[in-house]
């Protein structure tokens, strides 16, 4: 590299770290915060199991809720059910499109709620996943009253990440990261099978 | 629920599950993919972790190569570093705003890209992450017809995960999958702190 383009170099990095510093001394508060993925688009559920690998990497303890199941054992839940720091619970029944059972659908989404009620009180959890949540509130199963109440009043210190594709807007006025997670190209459409490692 | 509207979730979940039954019959072409997650929302790097542990579940041997590293050890890092299936390299020194030196930066980048064209060639590696790969190109460091080079002939079942936020229309020309996450809020903005298990 010639010596301009070095100078260059250096005069664009040494602004950008100026940037990123002014950026991190302006922000100091210091609370947990509640994350939304949503969107159509591949990652948000991989976006949370990654955010509790770190957060584990960290030494906090955890719990994940995964409110739809499908009929196989997800990488997610074997890779992460021995974990001493994580509870990893699966709700009910199998995808809603499979059991096309109202009631019992409701029931599983009640139970499922309750559980993320008790974490939702207890401050030795640092980090929770609701995985898929938001299908609980599009189908009716769960009021997003309840869920944004018991959200809001968590312990202060305490990380959550809700993913979904749709978020109810009582989540959205309490969130503090909102990120969409948009569709542009998936190899499902081009006929490329579902798997283990990727899709689940 | 009243019957009828029992009856009406029974119909709407019938029709979903014809939707998906139709969509996975359609797929049937099994092969590794070349997945990007691009765009300036939370959630990228993250997504990848998630999809490495989704991996590991499932017995997969994988390799992680992070092309920007800050000053601190983070949270994957920590948590992944020790994985008998994984081996985890973080790319040489600091943000390259913190360095600010060109040579360095691109010799640095030069050496892990060789590291990752070690794991494209081999088979016994399932599945790849290059976190941050995106920067590398962005500042002239790697040439992107190199890296889609080697992409496009790694063996036909490894799958493979680049982020960063801006891609290369070489990149893009290659991937199965793309996935841009927005930014729609963050905590940062609202002057939260960057936190361990959060952010890194």
């Amino acid at each position: 590299m010639s010596d301009a383009a070095d100078t260059k170099y250096r005069e664009r990095m040494a602004t950008k770290k100026q940037v990123v510093d002014e950026r991190i001394a302006r922000a100091t508060i210091e609370r947990g915060v509640l994350i939304l993925m949503k969107g159509n688009g591949k990652g948000k559920s991989s976006s949370a199991f990654g955010t509790l690998a770190r957060a584990l990497g960290h030494g906090h303890r955890a719990a994940v809720i995964q409110f739809i199941k499908g009929r196989k054992a997800t990488g997610e839940y074997l890779f992460f059910k021995d974990h001493p720091q994580v509870n990893f619970h699966v709700m009910g029944h199998g995808f809603t499109w499979e059991t096309q059972d109202a009631t019992k659908d409701r029931d599983a989404a009640l139970a499922a709620w309750a559980q993320a009620e008790v974490y939702l009180q207890d401050p030795n959890y640092h980090f929770l996943v609701f995985d898929e949540l938001s299908y609980m509130l599009k189908y009716g199963h769960l009021e997003p009253e309840r869920v944004a109440k018991a959200l809001a009043a968590r312990p202060a210190h305490q990380n959550v990440i809700v993913t979904g594709r749709t978020m109810a807007r009582e989540l959205q006025d309490i969130a503090d990261t909102i990120s969409i997670v948009n569709d542009e190209r998936h190899a499902f459409r081009q006929g490329v099978k579902a798997q283990p490692g990727i899709e689940y």
